[in-house]
């Protein structure tokens, strides 16, 4: 693989991860609606990009009720953390390669 | 969706294909060994992604006899510069954003 793309975490090539990402490394805990409308996308779009970082140890899922309503809220985990930050520097990093080709 | 995410264009969501474009924009063509060897990827993977990018028009695919011997090249469209430009800016303002919240 070619300089810098090799770091790059295919858990957060799509943009809606980044979005969750970027949202929740500003907000320690952020409920499923608030988030939804942020990004504006749909519940099954949100959902199954939850599961997937959830599974990858990113994000944690809490589930609660609020007197007798279901609240769902997200955190970041450490290692999505630090995972995040990483595919952060691989992008600036083939950022910098490729924007100095123009 | 949240600033700088909406120029992130889906197409080049994959890092394969990050490195598809990377290539083709310091390289005016190069035919799929060269490629397939550049960014470490299995035939099928890359045909995939280059089939993909083709249908978009952002990479041309010419193939040509040499002697014999059947060889298959790329190059990008002006189209598939121009896009790929816009989305490099785009993740640029992305990482700006993300990049100062640490």
């Amino acid at each position: 693989m070619i300089e810098h793309l090799e770091s790059i975490n295919k858990a957060f090539e799509s943009k809606v991860r980044l979005g969750i990402m970027s949202v929740l490394m500003v907000n320690d805990e952020i409920d499923f609606n608030s988030l939804k409308e942020l990004l504006g996308v749909t519940d099954g779009n949100l959902a199954s990009h939850i599961r997937a970082l959830e599974s990858l140890e990113y994000v944690v899922v809490k589930k609660q009720f609020v007197g007798r309503k279901p609240k769902t809220t997200f955190t970041r985990t450490e290692k999505g953390e630090k995972a995040f930050q990483e595919h952060l520097q691989a992008l600036e990093s083939f950022l910098k390669n490729n924007m100095s080709m123009e």
